[in-house]
């Protein structure tokens, strides 16, 4: 099997005004997404709310995009859930779908040693042919997946991959760095700001939460890297840079972090007309109006 | 509808050899408890590893609970899942059983602000007629229950009470405080190092840890609380505190805290014929043999 | 050596208008605590401000304190410093005042094993004839003293005591059980809202924050738990808990919590005429006008 | 004023047996980091065991570094302590030597609000003719200099550069983009594992703990990435992650991190024949002889 790379953006869940899974809506972001040249997609992650969903929300957002996609990019699905069983459950119902890879945390909720950690991924990778990608992502988690324990699942062939979004790139880099470039393990960041940088130390492919509004940004900045153009690189960079505020807009109206986050992203690709609200799961609270004003100064900035 | 009082354990779940609920042993432990004289039984809690369960583990714990229970006392349940519609999953079916409460966590995985928390409690308590208990318990939830939110859904009788697993009777103590002594809410303490003390200072019960392998007493320093004799709270209260040392046991030899206390609980049922096996669910790592000697020693010293 | 015991309230560290100690001003708050019966008086604590005050200043608190209270009940002092020399550096100077214990905290700043814990109160034993009373208070430390490591230093008698001021009793309540009832070393508390509580399991006497504005409350519930009288006990306790809402009281104005607590104390001493101005070390914020009224309303609702 | 710039190593504090400051010592090791061609030095900071030292200890490595670099490259030096006023103390004796610039943290011990972040600063500021780097350390100062923070202390002057040791280049990127590449202030790094990319996004130097041993990879990275020969960047880097090990080499033998670390380097200088003796300052605990071992080999590994 060859790595996963390039342009893996991190699909939101369009939701409609009663906050159901918007299906016309979800092609459309597809549609948007492969126009823009992405090289994957990624269902069922943070940024596309998972956690908030139900089973039959899940599977038909599976369903829709491994139909839509019709096999032009690999597809990866999230199997969220807290505890080793929980995601076997997850994972048993997935594997039956036209899934490229599974995106797996460690568990949560409950305080586990490394041993332990280790044991969750061994246990779910007995139950499933389709490669495992670790999510290192602690801001949700609690904490960070130990280098340790990710370079022993990588050397075991338990995992296939990392999508690191822990906002540290020495750790990765040290993965890269362990792993080396024959490696056949997938080193994916969820990098937004150092997009740039996870490509140059090594990463395959990027996962970053604000492709869903510019795939074409990440797609021109993989692109360039390929070409090794630094300019055309650092250009892409820094217009991603200036978008990078979309996360934090509604911090100052008191949302918390993941409505600021998830809110923005939704309200933007409902502006541009690819979705058709910026409902976000409940109890997530929403963009007041002077929000939305603040997240149209920082689009309107960008050039195109 | 009255307060719910007294001693309540968070039953321990029993595994058999093959990791399955073990109806048998399950049984035992009610029995076990119900003989000791209990108030109530608190099911699919953290120590019932309810985090580790599938669904229809889930389910045929309530159903034996209940069945076996048969109306003697109040059983509680827990609805544990991440997030508020995947809670409201779980309560949906927990509701047609013959329950008396559903335990709630505030959500874990992403950082909600504190509206959103409220938001959370709110739109489950719109699902079901079951009163909601909030089960605050920041060890794995990952953040303590914030004052203000508890205050607030106790005055709109969002919720019913508090089950008080934070280890800081500070704010559990300035809830009762303001509730006063007239309420209708149920303010229950998880302490098992501060049981009399949660008492004293007005809770109306326990969900001590410690409760599974030793009801006795907690049934008896409860009984002796309400008598107001003191000298049989504190010689309660006192072998209760040397039994602490059991949640500890096993981090010496590399256990994670929640492969500690578990399985310390179950090796001690397992040893007093209670259940058949000290199996944790996966990935939780086993107790070695001379950890399990360290939890004889700790028993052998309490009298009975 | 006698145990300390009874109510030592951390003095607030009163400063004039140009934010200097204020002499004056501290005299009359050792007048105001002596004519209440306080049992002893600790200076130098974070409810003093020492973290801000330069030595020649700490120095004049001492040397004003000791003079002014001349051996009517004992002084501690805190030697707050980050690393183990800087201590001694402090605890050298102080060894030579009329002092009758040393506060220490275990070394912030940097990371330490548990080893390296009990290698720095040992070296500052080592420099002192004072008895060494052990400062956990995990909010401004960083981590909380951990459990072992306060046993044994108490077990080698390298400490004499302890003030627990990490907002859990429940490690506070294992070390006096297993230091038992003929113990020589003082454990004391720094809570306020569990004060009666404290006093109950066992504690030898309080050093809480409150008592600096009603050292009487706290001197009539130590005494009424002397003499076994719980109503009064109740009464007191009663009080302090609607007290407690002085140390919020600048959250809502933004104030940080040190800010919101030492300017709440020194509001109200600086009301009841006790001390000149309610000026805090810079940088901390002051209260605005609007957070002084929230101050008045909260010690008007309490009856004297 | 022109930027900092280049490599700046944070230097080590060698010590004789009895822990006292070892000047002949730090003599050759201030020799062997100017041979090797760095463009400042950094004295008392976190490697350089500032926390534990004396003010005349302190004092004297100040006197000691100046008077033999005898201005051929700038020398920083922290004024590291725990408050505005102690920091004060600090800066009022350290502006008076032939130092260029004083490294500052925000304040540790208590929690402070934004706002009293700054005016900790802005009081600092007012104090001293030198310029200001804020020491950016959350490992030991317990928490992140907020994005915002840096930014208005950046713009307002009041600071002068930024020394990075977050672990994290998402922010400092974010200040190297608000910044500018006309800015007036040095943004400088703390990374050893991310040098290079460090570099890259903007930074004007380097202040990384591992130049203490190897200041030669160090300099000559910087001197290929001056003159774009990204090449030998990239085999400096390699060797300096390979280097990395030492970090956490004592962690296995049970050692915390800053025992580790620091450890670590001044055995290697030792084993160099650099400086005289690997001891650290007290309570932090040496390697045994197998950490040792462990960091021979780490070391062996690497061709010089």
């Amino acid at each position: 099997m060859s790595r996963f790379a390039g342009v893996i953006p991190p699909l939101c869940t369009p939701l409609d005004v009663d906050g159901r899974v918007d299906v016309g809506s979800l092609e459309s972001l597809i549609t948007f997404q492969l126009e823009a040249g992405v090289q994957g997609l990624f269902v069922l992650g943070s940024s596309g709310e998972a956690i908030y969903l139900t089973d039959d929300d899940r599977r038909k957002i599976v369903d829709v995009t491994t139909s839509y996609v019709a096999g032009q990019v690999p597809v990866f699905a999230g199997a969220l859930d807290a505890s080793t069983r929980r995601v076997i459950d997850q994972v048993r119902w997935l594997s039956d779908l036209a899934i490229q890879a599974l995106v797996i945390t460690a568990p949560f909720y409950a305080n586990l040693s490394d041993p332990e950690i280790v044991g969750h991924f061994t246990a779910i990778a007995a139950r499933t042919e389709l490669p495992l990608i670790a999510y290192d992502i602690p801001g949700n988690v609690g904490r960070k997946l130990p280098l340790r324990v990710a370079q022993e699942l990588l050397e075991s062939g338990t995992i296939s991959g990392i999508k690191d979004s822990s906002g540290s790139l020495a750790d990765f880099r040290r993965l890269l760095d362990k792993q080396g470039e024959d490696r056949r393990s997938s080193l994916l960041s969820g990098a937004d700001i150092l997009a740039d940088i996870a490509l140059e130390i090594g990463a395959d492919g990027l996962i970053p939460g604000l492709a869903n509004v510019r795939p074409d940004l990440f797609v021109d900045l993989y692109a360039a890297h390929l070409r090794g153009d630094k300019n055309d690189v650092a250009s892409c960079q820094h217009a991603i840079l200036d978008l990078v505020a979309i996360f934090s807009a509604g911090e100052p109206f008191g949302l918390g972090r993941h409505a600021s986050e998830l809110g923005g992203l939704k309200y933007i690709l409902q502006r541009e007309g690819i979705i058709a609200t910026a409902v976000v799961s409940p109890p997530l609270t929403r963009y007041p109006d002077e929000g939305l004003r603040a997240l149209d100064e920082i689009v309107d900035r960008i050039p195109r």
